[in-house]
């Protein structure tokens, strides 16, 4: 597993339709190239726009072994750069998320202005030239409000491609308007690719969320015709009229809502607005809405869920009243970050427009179940009796898709390295 | 230490009568060749028959990276099956010992009969062949209730020898007839052969086992005779005579004590019953019997002791009274697994025939005691001055016969692996 | 970063005046080349004399994976072993610090004098040479009562240097007439170069160590003057006086006090008497002493701070009425333990002669400040966007004299080396 000729050899083995292979799940080497390949080269979701309202809000981002800091400058556009100082290489800043004037470094005073340029260094010298010593940036997108880095030098081009599509889809519900409502941290002892796996399927769906199968439908995502008896049938049928009814009305809202599928580019992503049950409003128990105050210039609540999912690293919910998003983190080839965030109309007020318990409690309780799968996952995928199993063309078929766009943005990676040696 | 040249070469320079040396208790690759070679070729014990004793009764075991489960039939048969899902490859059975009807997988539902075919796999297709995807059986035997499991394709074949000679020794304690009175799982910080090692002597005992030292003679476990002087010889002297004593009595009895030595087997082992001191009936500080039912049909309690020990990775004490097994397996290089399980007449009532106290005082407190020495042994052998020592002939040849034994499978491994490279 | 031409390619690439690159940093195997070439190679500050005052006597230090015991003799020379028995490898003394008559091991016990030699061996039977089956030594060396010590075979001859040039140094705080007032260990997460780089300049001092700068000037560690404004230069004028003129009544008062700088021996070492701030006479808050009781034959409070810094790991400050000593020890490549030591006058009792609390402030905060400082520098030498800047050659000059002599050790290790195979 230490050559990247062991590495490539296991991609061009991999079997479409099946789980992969266990190292990528397991190995160390199969991680760093991961950080090198996936989360190195390719745009990662990871902060929303609420996160850092105002100049001078900072947000630290943990992208592998990569420390990014965002930092919201008085023109209000979000920068990124590296968090390290070009002096001793200290880290520049230690918090999740604080607000600054300039960045200055905890250790000799090396202070940097919102543009990265450093500003102040003491004792150098009147031959020293500040103007060699600035941060390294980082290249940032937001699309709608949903921030993305790329830590590449050269980014991929498409991700013009997901912002054209998406803006329309994601502009009605205003995130410039929200605030965090809830934000959690949840380390979920599995490979990333698993967490990913696991979010791109509901076949596990019934037999584990019991709180999430209330709003949501299983035929939303996929069946085995074979499998069909009548009262199955009639409830697809359902819910298949429901899909072109709601699709029907919210187009004529101005909400666009069909499917759009574009994972096999190297910025893959899909989304689609789908009903939801009973109320119909909304992620939360009783399926209304959890905030009073509704998105955007929303009058109706009734606006199911548009759900965006993107390669390789995140997916979102938005609904009429709220938003939730997710950015999925490597830590370890066994440990994987799950940031999760609540977002509400920035005027919604605690206790009196939501509750964050009723707010929170399907997704919180969703993760906790998915964690369990994950670990579960990675645990069998760590035995020496582990074997890629087959997946269910029916309610699988974007975990395949997930695993193809892997394989193959891989095998682009050995392909431009000419000499066939691995990144690192 | 990479490469399985460099192992070889140890296991070639090792001096006999001599402790191992460093590598075989620190270096992560001897670990991986130990789980391959050792805990992956041979026959380890995992458990006792009373742990599952009814229909659906499922127990699971860890050896190395292995998850095994472990489930008694409706035909009573215990069957072995790896604890993985031939779908997603999640893990099957995450407790350490339940109840179940089939084995059904939490993550999306496929089920396993106890036989380990896939009887429900929803969502599949009409194509979906399911006799291709049962699970994948493990070895399992048992001996008069002790259980082992080889994780082999071709197990030793010399289990049979093993189960030949013991069950005669094994059944007259009845097992089938016992329940787990206590469990208890330590986990030592040094190499599982340490572990094995400490056991395999009881040099040790005076200085540190001053609870084993009541039931049991330093003399049962071998001495220097230039060092004896009259007091000593006396003692010696009395303790044969009365080795020889017992041994005719307990024949008489029908119950075989004679000394069998198979270490130099496969599946090697050697057993002995010994005499106890004092009261003479029980690994207890009083020496008497902890539990008032007696195992099987045993009507005197003064039985001794019989002591089995296999490798690589267990030993047993059968008492008139109760039974304590040890089933060792290793986590790390520098971290053992000791499970010790003690039995007792599955209707004898605690508070009223037995004390737990009483009955595990003796080898709980003995094998705190082993982890600590254990623990000293692997800080030694980390440190560069550490140089293998020699053993005393007198008092650790059951070491030496332990080290060769492991050196010898190891030398067959790479003998019988053509082109000399490791197996991984 | 596997093989010792990669590590040599690294030390031959290093700038001079600069950070030294990620790799020395944060590579375990440059940690193990550390441990073997610096560590191993080097003589290491270890203990003070008042830690084993008597006879019996004895003190566990761990250097990487060596564990070495010193013990002080009947004859009152400190000796020191590898802290490893000859027969099965057990570590001998567990404890921090403890008095003992032999050393005894625990797991057979085996015993050996204070000259290391083995008295006591049973069962090993009449052939059996105890004379083959010392302890192995290790060399110890003790400046005026800083007790150091070397694992190689053939230590750096230059300690004589050291000592001759620092013995009138240190003598007058006469430190076998000491104690232990209080000792702490404290865990940086950091590499141990991180830790001697922070040490060896005060650049840092003014933004982080409110309590350190109380009694240290800022102009004792350097500065730039081209910052210099007139309220700077009239402070560097004093503070350049003020030197002058203690130095001249500190040597007339028998005091050596002047700069001494050895830093490009292999043995290298500096010393300087500085001016402490205010009441100027130690390193507290209120700058007076600590301790009522002077050390030595002191009558005069006043006679600031003598500081003594080694390559590779320790500093010592020595006032009037108490000394604190550093002893640096690598634990990963991202933990260090630094061990601080304050001594009083053996006969000045706590809560009478000194406040444990007044004593250890100035120090206990500064160390956990520069953990802090430490952290952060390791985190950011963790990120791919390190790069080693550029050192300060006003304040930075003993960072940069440090970082060419760790250089400057790995070359002369190299270049001795004929094959060029790094010692491992």
């Amino acid at each position: 597993m230490r050559l990247s000729s062991d590495i490539q050899a296991l991609v061009t083995q991999r079997e479409k339709d099946k789980c992969l292979n266990a190292p990528f799940y397991n190995a160390a080497e199969i991680l760093d190239l991961d950080l090198a390949v996936i989360f190195g080269q390719h745009w990662i979701f990871v902060a929303v726009a609420p996160e850092l309202p105002e100049p001078g809000d900072c947000v630290t981002v943990e992208v592998g072994k990569a420390s990014v800091l965002l930092l919201r400058g008085d023109d209000m556009e979000v920068r990124a750069f590296h968090n390290v100082c070009r002096h001793r290489g200290a880290r520049l800043i230690d918090e999740r998320a604080t607000t600054i004037g300039n960045i200055v470094c905890r250790y000799h005073g090396w202070s940097y202005n919102e543009d990265g340029a450093l500003i102040l260094a003491e004792h150098m010298g009147a031959d020293f030239d500040k103007s060699c010593h600035g941060l390294k940036p980082v290249h940032v997108r937001s699309i709608a409000g949903l921030i993305f880095i790329c830590l590449a030098e050269n980014p991929p081009a498409d991700i013009e491609e997901m912002a054209r599509v998406m803006e329309p889809y994601l502009a009605p519900h205003d995130i410039a308007n929200c605030k965090v409502a809830h934000s959690s941290d949840l380390i979920e002892e599995g490979n990333w690719k698993l967490t990913m796996e696991n979010n791109r399927e509901c076949y596990h769906c019934e037999g584990n969320h019991p709180q999430l199968t209330v709003p949501l439908s299983e035929f939303g995502f996929g069946f085995s015709p074979d499998e069909m008896d009548e009262r199955r049938s009639d409830d697809v049928k359902k819910y298949t009229d429901s899909i072109e009814r709601d699709h029907k009305h919210w187009e004529s809202c101005g909400l666009p809502s069909a499917e759009e599928e574009h994972l096999a580019n190297v910025t893959g992503f899909r989304t689609m607005r789908l009903p939801l049950m009973w109320a119909g409003e909304s992620h939360t128990l009783d399926t209304k809405v959890a905030s009073k105050k509704l998105l955007g210039s929303f009058t109706d609540p009734k606006l199911g869920g548009l759900s965006f999912w993107t390669h390789p690293n995140s997916w979102h919910h938005f609904m009429s009243d709220h938003i939730v998003t997710f950015s999925i983190l490597p830590i370890a080839p066994d440990r994987t970050l799950v940031r999760t965030t609540w977002l509400v109309h920035k005027d919604a007020i605690e206790g009196e427009d939501y509750s964050l318990d009723n707010l929170t409690q399907v997704w919180t309780m969703t993760n906790l179940q998915d964690a369990m799968l994950v670990r579960l996952a990675q645990l069998g995928s760590e035995q020496p009796a582990y074997e890629p199993g087959p997946y269910s063309r029916f309610t699988e078929p974007h975990v395949e898709a997930f695993c193809d766009w892997y394989i193959k943005r891989l095998q682009d990676h050995f392909a431009s390295s000419k000499t066939g040696i691995a990144a690192e």
